[in-house]
């Protein structure tokens, strides 16, 4: 069996997938099997009575928000009745930082990998600080929610389906490559570029000059804008290198802030998970890392296809947001190669001589060098309701690798 | 005398000058001295018989546009019949990229320092290619020069005076330079940043969705388009530290397509001017190093300020569009340390953990050490109304500093 040759097919799928943005809509009319009754969430599956504070706080917003619950005792008491079902967004095409809770009625971007057909889906991003995803539900956070999906979203969707060829999510990330973004940490210059491609369209689909301005005020202002369609563009394309029998590269990695979940390529929609790390960060004031929750979100989706903590060499001003130094960040690069298999096609690191970034994690790298991925992060607070408190750089535990490859010999009788 | 402590108090002035844009207007309103006869261009002083291509090609195209002459060889006439008068932008309180042309009709922007109080001012951003600044002057080119000063001027002019606090243009380069920009040719993530700010009050100001979209559309497929109000700005701080009695630092450099000028601090008004070099660079397909004008532009101002190629380190993907390696951009800033007298206190690079810019050219550390400083440039086609041909490297002539260092000495008696 020739796993090289599998991994270097795995790798190439993963490489010549062409997301696309191609439209926003309701999660309830695109995403396959969602319903009124069901949440998804980030990371690999997990019931209630293990969830940590942030994703339980976001399950509480997601519930008062889609109408369902009026409070959060209400929202808590439906929980535990058994009347909430509960699927990570992997399993459902779906990718969400942090949290990642994604309603029926919630927009989300619709990315289409135009090389091999398969679509991924995220939906919008709130910005930075208290928000549902960090696991915020107060009113001005549901209220913001409300506005991006009933005042904003109609005109994003309609600015989306009015250009012809949609978005190229692969292209707007190699050139925020060489403007100082990682691409999940630092998306600064990708929403900057998300923004130049929207504000024309947006000025054009909104009828209205004051909503156009407050939605490109929106836009502008948060310099995440563009990680949930650079999300799902990256699951489109870890999607497409997934289930190439033999291969032990890595399709998802995901947190829930509970577990860490990872997929490989060759061994099918099975989760190997254990207890998330806690990043080790900067803080905002007033919190330290006594307030921190562990490792949480879908955004780890990033490294698995190559960029985020893969490619801090190409983003050495992030260190002033997750601490750390620009060697470190180069040096955060270079050790990635070590647990690769390929470097990238189309993301380059203009400072390392134009070199691609690692893509396509070896389980059996990993285990052999002791290496595991690194990954950037933001941190949520441990208790529901508060939000985000920093960000910083964590790492997978070394067991789910194991594991994982525990299973491969064994499912390949080797 | 104190020459070291002078040069200290200049680049004081130069570094803590705080550049706003405040509006946009007709030159003849706001540039002193303004007159509908009157051409600025860029560059030391020149007569018409020993203007370049390029600066002819934009002289013949600003009094087409200006109605003062029906075609090319009525303008000519007129120019040689003595109509026309011609000064350096420079004194006139405003910079132009290229040849740098401005007449009394086109719009500039307004750059306040709001540190010391003085103003300076540069046109419109045309984009790359076929555009007056590089020499080009056919129908299209003053169409476009029509569009751009009164369909998206006003436009722009009334999203610019509606925001309280105008545009910190010294945070926008802080920032940008983080982001893979170096200020002068490459502008990707400043045109963006100004993008940023400008789209919300492009959006509001217009009454017309479809004018709105079109501006924005314009501005953010133009990744220059911050480069006039970067120049504006760097110019309000070199300015700042003109004049300082007994200093030695560089205040301007501009060419004009014949000559290099620079002016020193401590030297008055003064130019010092010799031949211009050619730049090296990388050409636009079809063209090649016979087919270049010798350096032109006030966009040396930007290198006068700290930025440009004395921050190449910040910009290693700049690379691809001027010719050269990631490790020669390092190298070009480390270099420029060797003839300036401070590290600027607001432009850092994070790939030289966050150093400050070498800032304030000292006359004497380039000739004691033969070093002349760096730019980097667009190049423009030799003859009249073809345009840009490519992008490139080059240096002043050395002469211009030693004479400026004799004079230094006759005037200060050393």
């Amino acid at each position: 069996m020739d796993i090289a040759a599998a991994n270097q097919t795995a790798v190439e799928k993963m490489m010549s997938a062409r997301p696309i943005l191609k439209g926003l809509a309701p999660a309830r009319d695109v995403v396959p099997g969602m319903r009124p009754n069901l949440l998804l969430h980030a990371g690999p599956p997990i019931e209630w009575a293990r969830m940590s504070g942030p994703l339980r706080g976001a399950v509480i917003g997601a519930l008062i928000y889609e109408g369902l619950a009026p409070d959060e005792p209400a929202a808590v008491a439906m929980v535990e009745r058994g009347e909430v079902d509960f699927a990570p967004c992997h399993e459902h095409a779906t990718v969400g930082p942090m949290a990642g809770v994604t309603s029926a009625s919630m927009l989300v971007y619709i990315v289409e990998n135009i090389t091999h057909g398969n679509r991924a889906y995220s939906n919008l991003n709130e910005g930075y600080g208290k928000v549902l995803r960090y696991g915020a539900f107060s009113a001005d956070v549901l209220n913001r929610l409300r506005w991006m999906n009933t005042v904003m979203g109609p005109v994003l969707a309609e600015a989306i389906t009015s250009s012809p060829d949609g978005l190229d999510v692969r292209a707007l990330l190699s050139e925020a490559l060489h403007m100082g973004d990682e691409g999940h940490n630092r998306n600064k210059a990708g929403s900057l570029l998300f923004l130049k491609w929207l504000a024309p369209l947006v000025a054009r689909a909104s009828g209205d000059s004051a909503v156009a301005a407050e939605v490109l005020k929106f836009l502008g202002d948060n310099a995440l804008s563009v990680l949930n369609p650079v999300m799902a563009g990256c699951k489109a394309m870890a999607d497409a290198a997934h289930n190439v029998e033999g291969s032990t590269v890595v399709s998802v990695m995901a947190r829930n802030g509970t577990d860490f979940g990872l997929r490989v390529s060759g061994l099918g929609d099975r989760w190997f998970a254990a207890p998330c790390e806690t990043p080790q960060g900067l803080w905002f004031p007033g919190f330290t890392a006594a307030d921190a929750n562990p490792d949480i979100g879908d955004s780890t989706i990033t490294e698995t296809a190559g960029i985020g903590g893969f490619a801090m060499a190409a983003a050495p001003a992030i260190v002033t947001f997750v601490g750390s130094t620009p060697k470190h960040a180069v040096n955060a690069t270079l050790e990635m190669y070590e647990i690769t298999v390929a470097e990238h096609k189309h993301f380059t690191i203009p400072a390392l001589d134009f070199r691609g970034t690692p893509v396509g994690i070896d389980i059996r790298k990993v285990v052999e060098t002791g290496i595991t991925p690194r990954v950037n992060t933001g941190i949520a607070h441990k208790q529901a309701g508060v939000g985000q408190i920093g960000a910083g750089l964590v790492r997978p535990p070394m067991a789910i690798f194991e594991e994982a490859l525990v299973a491969f010999a064994g499912q390949y009788g080797l």
